[in-house]
């Protein structure tokens, strides 16, 4: 058997991203077998090693205690010089975490990857170097416009309509259509992860889910028809269901996914319910994609404080997922 | 000294309400000592103790069992003839369940209670009743206007700024001004009840709280001016943080208080963390107004499965807030 390839990213340097890479892969956690390729900058993986006092066993896993097999090897990405800066959004390091993710997506493209799993960038600090895209998912989008937001732990899992847009502009994208193309989209993607399939209970938008037209008049108009019309294409699925309710009903459930109409209805619940264990999936690529559900932390980076918990989750599922690809 | 009155409205007869009612006094609970008054029917209490097996000790507590001194009576509201429905909303019990909340808030009005403990109506019972309020705060709305709903645990604790409206009707209300306004009355309502005062935690309402702009521009032009200004008047106020960390901050701090900018953002953090532990509280009154926090739950009506744990939490909030006031 032919061991996967998995890309792992960086992020911002200037956030815990290279010290929760380095906590995940210095021996204390069972990775599964993967060969592993680091995308960043070995300047940035030495400063980190010095804080923690770690070195890295790069060319190489230690045996019997991460792996009983697979590589670990550097993909070194050019252009960090000066002193680096950590614990704020800064335009070098904007660039740098640009580059690393970059890169990774382009080798995942060629087919030279599996899956990739991107530790946290700052959408600041992007924007300060002026990229244009707010994250990594908004990135993928120009190369796959379909791709799938979503959270995954074994307690919830949660898939979103929308992501990274104000909850205004949310609002305008719960249409009938949407949400059918969304059903199915999500449906297709995740037909090879589980044959026996997921169910979908998909919330509602407004307070009770409206209350039959009461309080919003989005379930009675987009919701309930979009529900019904998915159905009749053979998806399990069910709601809208109160916002307050659904989350409660999926979780602890291994094959049911939430959906969430926009960002902060999935992830106010997710992350009470699954921090330090979620993962954020990226669904709807010919790759797998995951990362922490967390951010750069810039409060505590350079501390060692971090948690490597969510990376190594994401880096087991994109593991796990990966062998599920055609 | 004397013992608080303290109404305990029966709620929908077609709900889980009556049950609950006579489970919290039927002996299995230390409630406090008070002077407790069911405003209901006699009918519907029959009823139900015959699926529950119970009988309600009317006129008199159990000693040692509920309270060591209080009475329990029953106003007789008048109205319901005919069999009863159970499970479903029918205008009969919309009718009936309004009438007991509207007797019990006139009595409270006339300062012959301290406070009204309100089981689960169902808003569409009152609608196909005609009853044009969507629920119990809303009608106290018409005579407190600026009557706030919190939600109320050991857990967690969160306010919201708008609740029985569409997501798109709670948009509009996110205005400097009203913030401002009911950052002060919220602070005003509590005071009495903890001399030291409460810290509130301002939710954001955009994804990350708006990332600095590039996710919607309502936490800039309107949320920090408000609580800068609401800080100024002398509050313990903070924010606004991202929605989806707000309720993990404000999780088993005694003293701090979320603020929720629309119904879910505050009720799906409030039920996955302090489910049958929360109560519903409404703040702005000059008596004390709670209810458990759950429904009429038609699915399980008459079943003898429903919990008297939000309705008991009720009760022993009601009686606790009652004794501050003035």
């Amino acid at each position: 058997m032919t061991l996967p390839r998995i890309g792992i990213t960086l992020g911002d340097p200037g956030g815990i991203g290279p010290e929760i890479v380095l906590k995940a892969f210095s021996g204390g956690y069972a990775l599964p077998a993967a060969d592993y390729v680091l995308f960043g900058s070995s300047r940035v993986l030495e400063d980190d090693e010095k804080i923690l006092g770690l070195r890295l066993p790069l060319g190489f896993l230690k045996p019997n205690k991460i792996a009983t097999a697979g590589t670990l090897s550097l993909r070194e990405i050019p252009g960090l010089t000066g002193k680096l800066t950590k614990g704020a959004a800064v335009p070098e390091n904007g660039l740098a975490s640009f580059k690393f993710f970059e890169e990774a997506v382009a080798e995942a493209r060629k087919g030279m990857l599996r899956g990739v799993v991107t530790a946290p960038i700052s959408k600041h600090s992007w924007t300060l170097a002026g990229v244009k895209w707010r994250g990594h998912t908004d990135y993928l989008g120009q190369f796959y416009p379909e791709v799938i937001m979503a959270f995954w732990s074994a307690k919830l899992k949660v898939a979103l309509l929308s992501h990274h847009v104000s909850l205004r502009d949310a609002l305008e994208k719960i249409t009938r259509q949407n949400l059918h193309s969304f059903f199915l989209r999500l449906g297709q993607s995740l037909e090879r992860i589980r044959p026996s399939g997921f169910e979908f209970l998909v919330s509602g938008l407004n307070p009770h889910a409206g209350e039959q037209g009461l309080l919003g008049s989005e379930e009675i108009e987009e919701i309930i028809p979009a529900v019904e019309e998915a159905r009749k294409s053979g998806l399990r699925i069910s709601g809208p269901y109160p916002p307050d309710v659904v989350f409660r009903l999926a979780l602890g459930q291994e094959d049911k996914i939430a959906i969430a109409l926009y960002h902060d209805q999935g992830l106010i619940a997710f992350k009470l319910e699954a921090f330090d264990q979620g993962v954020n999936l990226s669904l709807g690529l010919p790759f797998v994609r995951t990362s922490p559900d967390h951010g750069t932390a810039f409060a505590i980076a350079g501390k060692n404080a971090a948690s490597a918990e969510s990376l190594v989750e994401a880096i087991k599922l994109a593991v796990e997922l990966s062998s599920h690809l055609p």
